[in-house]
């Protein structure tokens, strides 16, 4: 039934590429220690800091997500470094793996999968940490597998409140350009994060944001690293150049998507994913079906995680969607699998979008036969609608004031 | 409200050009007389035939739909000819005004704008002309500015029940690969048509196909031509030549959309469009609006026209839908401007793009203030429902067969 | 021995296209009745002023220039009209074809193919005109098949001179944005040209530059047209629109062609061009080859029309060229057939892919056994060398005089 | 003097990219978790096995040739593993100074950048070696600073002969695609290379191509990794996937080159590249200047490194090759800032691309007053001109056998 339309790319990430930053990547590749590179240079390097909002410095890789990850960890900490994680699902079960197979020793707090992190429960280790062996906190800001959305700012004031000196770094992949992050303002050492979820590029750029602090820890530690050095980066950078080849149409992308996000202006963008999100659960409670994240101020605003009912498979369902409407959904990971179908709406979906997906959604239980009551999408009209009614009231009372 | 996401073209054409076409335009230009254009042209020239189902010549001009009328008219009539024609709508209303400019004689079938056209009338009228002094035939198969579809092998049946010579011309600029039409089955002179809508390109091509009877039609008559010259073409053509200058990016499109209508085949998307327009009917319909359309066997797969309630202004609404849904309707054309907005669902449509036009109506018809229910929808969810299962039912069939 | 490199597009049109002009158009087609779309139509409109340096309209067509010839005749003459026109080669007659098949009545003054247009015979053939019976003078700015520029300016003195008030129409659809043009200056009526030679897009749009002389002549001539009626395209032009669904991929393109004519600077772009033939005639007459074009005046900056020596086939030349070295020359046309080759240096062409082209010459020559003297290539560079050292030496003088 | 032509990308990688690269780059990212995902992947892993030569595993990296390097090193050696490495140039320098970072004992074999490896002085340092204290042995295959090609089978045999157990590791960075390679026959343990150079991609993709042996090793030893970690690649790669987002577009692009080689043939991609270099060196020498590289059974075949005359900056001199022609020509790097500069004729370079940069580095000779002589181009068309004639003799004896 799918036909020769367009494919709905509904995974969380990486997310559907706008056509403007298709065609900017479509250049062709120039000298990278000429002059036309380095103005590019600049403006990506610049446009990052606006994005992370930070006025410290943002280094690009070329790189997946992971290797962001792996930045952040070997420039910043040395091996038997004690660092504390949250187990929020899988993404941050496998930066704990990562971090241990660099040889640090992690203290990983249990979690259900279904739930953020728990600053207070952070406020506690550290303050535990008499002897403040732990070198750094880890919080992954959007789990990705999840959809469940932890509050840095608050892990930021518990490892204050814990007069803790431990460095602060945070995953936020899957949430950057998609759900308020402030690096500079909420005091985070490193923020990893990649191209291909909130900034709407394909994938293969990896960031790090760093403070002063995580700086200076990366001129004391002692974990060997070559590649993903800063220091390294930093010099060229300073003129716009990088140490290596950089991914050059990748960076053509990367100027597009950032002119793109400051032309909607990132309080906007972030608006616009939370209704998205608030039209989607409205729908998946229509139906019946039961969202993985049990802390409604947890929320995710750039996917939904829905459980099946027992007795469904969510590949199975997923398979469905994919050869009868042309839709691909997000697979339930790890101990999710075949449990959770995830529904992305990050990056450039905007609110037709979203309805088409979840109207494939609706056929797709239909067509495999999940129990669902009807009604789904009617919900999640009505959250938009409203939305839009907001909207309009508040330009009103806008032009009236302005008047 | 609309973000930066895709916008939704949901005008009757130009329709959304699939990406695959776009990348097949952005090859760079080569010799319009070298070899590796004459494979091109072979491959669109036969291709053609296909589209249209015809064992004879199609010519592809540089031009818009408006200029393969004009190829139609200037090569097989002459100055002061007579022609019947239908008016079902506007783009018959303004092939009628180009035949008068271009020095024929019309008669012209009055309509209302919401019926097809009347085979009856047609054969009435041709037995009546004793004289056989009408030259030509000419209709519209579906009528843009309309949304009702005419059945063209019935004017062929009148045409031949009456006895009567006349040249039998259609146009099928909406309905080519989106709507069933066969040349040469039907018995149709010439065909006209264009590249922006069932066939997924940019505008910038118009076709012609022509039966053997056109083609000693316009070795006899005397309307001067050039540029439109059917003889001119058809020599090069021959060769996979063309005698000017070709529009070839526009021809590497045309290459890549009849490798698409091969692909999901041609009955498919077919069946898709009809699909597609139930849908939209019935959501219309939940929403208590009118369809300009008022005999059900007429229904336009391609688009569908929506009367507003009195005292609505549709381009108003339009204009909401555009500026907070990001989404493109057809507008009222001529004499229904203001009352009628139309719904494309033609070209590289899909369920779920159409669920998200949908869902854009009943968004713009709140943000509007135009009265309507609930429901649309929900209505149109059921109708692809139904559909996909129908679709799996005869699958099953088929595959117990093949058992 | 072609590889896997870049072809090399050496015809004298389509020239190559450049990649930001490739990429422009490869964007979604959009509403062609929105406001995005008017904005568009608005500055490619008001662009095309400034590359036909005109303040009055220019037209623009989806159609091959070849249309936009047809559109100039059908709006501003009657049947049975006289015009004057001269035979400088292959596209000439062409035209003139066109204009006998229109209905029109042609003095065609002869020609060898080898100059331009004597304007002192215009004039004396005009001031013999008592009776003031042509209605225009139709001249074709650059002879593409022949590789011979015209003196337009001196053609509106000859008609000045003659005092007689026909129409001048000049076909430049090789020159403009090549070579100096001055539509409103030069006193011009009706200038036809296209899309794929200096303005480097791909082929698919025609242009009509017109005078008020020209408009009032259509308002007042009694041709039948539709298609190409200037008044219909007036109307919606105004507000940026046009009154059948327009080119818009090819528009997008337009757009991006005129902002790089504009970078450039349109003088520099004629200068340029002169460089370029400077240096192709150097190398062919250091090869021992002659050069078509006869009046050394009449060089053409935009190609160069080489004549094989007597008892080899022009085309067998290309042919080895093409498929030895990928590169595409221009054929010998018409009478001309396999006696010249054409070398276009045109549109986003520059020094180094000129040096380029002009080795594949040499190797071709040898490669194919055309007897010819080495020194080519040494030839064309030297002219390239000084012009380089003229234009350093002029800025030095630019920025004494500056300091 | 550059004008709106192309710009010739003459640096010795990354080198120009073709358009149906570009092209196939343009096409919309997909779930890299899903069955079109599938098929790219296993059709890339694939294609790289022809490329390398090896029936064995080749790892994609979304990373520059950098991080393949660093992939190497950390997945077969420990921290104090000592290595033999040769100083043919800067590249050579950079991995040894990364090896050094991640805690290796290097042994490095001084050169004086205008040699590559003697396979005789490997030889004796490993018979020397009775510990067999060295577990690795890394070269550079083509010296990209240099211009100096190392006979890697003679690594081999010189590895073979002294009976050491020591890795073959070699960077084939710029020699890939363009330089005959054997990953297996010539029994290279680690074959580092990337994207941005004989594959004629955008930079963005490293690779690993690895022996049994290797993987043996990286079960062994005891470097911490993970990003890079090859067992974590190999599990997923097996059945086409990734175990992290993978840089989707580039591996479409992948896709196309691998396709392009296959088409043109990896022998014949060889010898132009030969011939390339071998008339770029003519003309080099009839300007009477001196190529860098010292030895000619060494010459690159993918770039030129030649020394300025004394007094002269090559980085003033390339300056004004950019600002006047429009070409990028490689800087000297390191020790020979401004005393070298770099032509790169590899990738998708052919024979009329080579002329036009040729003719750009004279003129830009001229143009900034450096000595030379006439006679370069010459020079170069004499090399390619016999070139062809022999390539047309043996065709002519190939037809003649098949008659």
């Amino acid at each position: 039934m799918s036909g020769s339309g367009q494919h709905f790319l509904q995974i969380p990430g990486p997310s559907q590429v706008p056509q403007r930053i298709l065609g900017a990547m479509g250049l062709q590749v120039i000298d990278h220690r000429g002059p036309e590179f380095q103005k590019l240079g600049h403006e990506v390097l610049e446009g990052c800091r606006f994005a992370f909002k930070t006025s410290g410095p943002v280094l690009i890789y070329p790189a997946s997500g992971t290797g962001a990850w792996e930045a952040a960890i070997v420039n910043t900490l040395s091996p038997g470094d004690r660092v504390l994680m949250v187990e929020t699902g899988h993404f941050a079960t496998l930066w704990c793996r990562m971090a241990t197979r660099l040889g640090l020793e992690i203290e990983f707090i249990p979690g259900d999968w279904r739930h953020g992190v728990d600053a207070s429960e952070i406020e506690a280790r550290l303050a535990e940490d008499r002897a403040q062996r732990f070198k750094a906190v880890m919080v992954v800001h959007n789990e990705t597998s999840t959809g469940v959305t932890s509050d840095v700012a608050a892990v930021r004031r518990a490892i204050d409140a814990a007069g803790h000196p431990a460095l602060l770094m945070v995953d936020t992949i899957s949430s950057l350009g998609s759900i308020d992050y402030r690096h500079e303002a909420w005091g985070v050492d490193v923020t990893v994060s990649c191209s291909q979820k909130g900034l709407m590029l394909p994938p293969g750029l990896g960031f790090n944001a760093v403070s002063e602090k995580a700086l200076a820890a990366s001129r004391a530690n002692a974990m060997r690293r070559s590649y993903w050095d800063w220091q390294e980066m930093l010099g060229p950078n300073a003129s716009g150049f990088f140490p290596y080849t950089p991914a050059t149409n990748l960076l053509y992308g990367l100027r597009e998507a950032l002119r793109l996000l400051r032309e909607e202006g990132l309080d906007n963008a972030f608006a616009r994913h939370r209704r998205l999100a608030a039209a989607t659960r409205a729908a998946v409670t229509a139906w019946g079906l039961e969202i993985l994240c049990l802390d409604p101020t947890q929320y995710s605003p750039v996917l939904t995680a829905v459980l099946m009912p027992d007795g469904h498979d969510a590949d199975a369902f997923r398979r469905v969607v994919l050869e009868r409407f042309d839709m691909s959904l997000g697979a339930g990971l790890a101990k999710l699998q075949g449990r959770v179908f995830r529904i992305g709406h990050l990056g450039a979906c905007n609110a037709l979008t979203l309805m088409g997906a979840l109207a494939g959604v609706e056929l797709g239980l239909a067509a495999a036969g999940v129990p669902h009551r009807a009604g789904g999408l009617a919900a999640a009209l009505a959250v938009l609608k409203e939305a839009d009614a907001e909207g309009r009231a508040a330009e009103r009372e806008d032009s009236s004031h302005a008047a």
